[in-house]
């Protein structure tokens, strides 16, 4: 099916700069999935079904887009749902290597598997879902850096008192 | 017209590299128009309608792809041809960063540009059209980093005698 | 007060490299104001109160020097104290992005704020607390890397017998 | 003369990111000086006094600034000139590595010289003379990428018939 | 004993990178010593005694190398060798600023001590341990990432039922 | 023959942060043969004959090393020598991403060929032969960055009168 791609994440949470990149994705590919991985080893700040909640609340305009988990390696998620386009945003700053990294490495246990890097806009460049939890932890106002739709959601995770 | 895309450079001479992302783009998109920049100012070794020629000669087998030329900026070549996606080679080594300046200025000068950057096969990612002319002007064997089907019409550039 | 500038950090311990950015930036501006992130879910090795103690023997020789600590968001602890200069320093290796990353950040949520970035003596463009802590975990000779007054002081968090 | 900085270029043309760094600097400090390098053996596009009459013209409303030349070494001109601080701008893309060189380089032939590496605004990080060159080479429009003052000065630049 | 060199690292577990560059020295020394690090503070996922044992099997083909354990600061344990060469691998992606920091480190310590780099295998350039352990946690294939003879070994550490 | 290595460079001209990776290449081979490359296409400022006769120069007190010219290609004249051990300096700035593409190139050209990376003393870091050369152009003070004994050799470049 080669007008599908997906776009892999942990979205913990999902911020402006992924919804950027959806929605240019959207804009080239007949179906995108975006896929939230489960990644618990990782213990992120938000519950895999609220993350995935999250992304459709903030993806409700695009139909096109559809939104699901999934719990092991990206690429047998992809033999199994046989997409091979994944894309990828390309932040200016800090993560070009990593991705290269994971994109070599995807192609070398399934050579099928085609990486596309997308740019987001500007002022999103610096933007990942790191610096959201550390402002949002510190009780900042991380308001701009989050799809409206979801701030009261994600805002839950830190207003609990502190431990 | 969304299916479409093109593929800038200077091709100077055409690469394995860029060969490798011409297959990979005409994968993608219905149709891949693989844009030629004049760059007189530059000073290719290779006349401009040469270089169309060698790229022809080389995407041959591949029937959604199209070879043409231009002369001015970029921008302005897209928005005459009405073609909004251009794909990029990423090399693992040395243009990033450059790739990125790029990708920002177009979209600065004209946001509806996307520019979607692809990676090259691994054993090519330190290929260039800058590492194959030096190879070639010190007489070295650069036979494996060209499409077999230009060598002959490259190795023309680089045997007149020495100046 | 146009003529303050705070200098943020961890200071875990304080390094040589610091002094030197402190040194640097007590000769630009009229008064300095080192300011210790609390940074407690980060689990520093010494405790906050001793890291601003640290600092105070350490830069007791300048006069225009203060030392503060910070619990919250630095551009917060910046809007309470009506200063607006930030100075950073800039090593050769590893942190660039990062501290570029953390720069637009702050500027995006307070766009008055203008972080200067200063470079340590040649010397020190490898040196970072973290490489001190590993050197005096593993009971290696840290000595020219730390302020020679509160060497003792450090000292101290390395001589706990192993867990 | 503690209040006084330098900033130095070649400033062919100077770019809206200039302009941002100038306004900056003129900000922290009591006089900031605009150094244009003379530089003829990269052979300028723009000549030496042109360049500085456009820097003039663009910083007009800033009464803290001037603009001078300057032939030889920096460093040479900053001990004449009894100044030791120095500004640069630091764009996120592709010069970091430059500026330090330059910075090591004047320390090691200067050590009092300070330099001092200011962030241009997001929506500059890509920008440079040369971007601006190549696109008024080929009759793009650059009109947003330099101070609105002297856009007609420089594009007389690029509207002589073509060699 | 000029003609001894050390190859130190964690080796949690060995890669097929790593058994590149251990063959690479094997033919530049006369002989090679692979340190591995107990670094039982960064967790481990595979005891010290079966890293060590594992390097030992991967490299029995190898005459002139031998593998031993050390537990604190490598350049203590190249003293008391009495060796000064140390080689690195340099992968394209990622490390390179952290080797060199090691490298700058080092040296400082202890000024004898040289580090040599060398490349490994271009299809290797992406792979480290932490890939091997994140593809062997979510079941994933590794079989192509490590030596043939340990495999078995090291696949055993992933097989314990989830916690 | 396994104890010789060959250090390649243009040398236009020496300084001194390539006479230390020379003296410590001649500490780890048996013979280590300083390669210059001709280069006449790049318009080097010092003839041929007079890089390698400083170099001779600078090197006088180390007895296994020797220098030669070279035309064309690196891995030709390897081959020639029969030699299969290059070294290469590795600065923190600047050019890391260059030697690995062009020991990736010389790997593919010629498996056998090993690059070694040695990394200067600290205060090299930043010093290259186009920094000499800029600042002798400008009549600045490069001679704490050139052999003593050839400082006189190289300064008659920078003495003839302005163009």
């Amino acid at each position: 099916m080669r007008q599908a791609a997906v776009y892999p994440g942990t979205f913990d949470p999902i911020t402006n700069g992924h919804l950027d990149i959806i929605e240019r994705g959207a804009d080239i590919f007949k179906t995108l999935t975006v896929a939230v991985a489960r990644n618990d080893r990782k213990r992120p700040l938000i519950p895999f079904e609220e993350r995935i909640a999250m992304i459709e609340k903030s993806t409700s305009h695009l139909p096109n887009v559809k939104v699901e988990g999934f719990s092991n390696l990206l690429i047998d998620y992809l033999a199994k749902k046989e997409i091979k386009h994944v894309i990828r945003g390309l932040r200016a700053i800090s993560d070009f290597e990593y991705e290269l990294q994971l994109a070599l490495m995807n192609r070398q246990l399934s050579p099928e598997v085609e990486t596309l890097f997308l740019m987001p806009r500007q002022e999103y460049i610096f933007l990942s879902s790191n610096i959201v939890r550390e402002i949002g932890q510190m009780r900042g106002d991380y308001r701009k850096f989050v799809p409206e739709a979801v701030f009261d959601d994600i805002d839950t995770f830190f207003t609990r008192p502190p431990v």
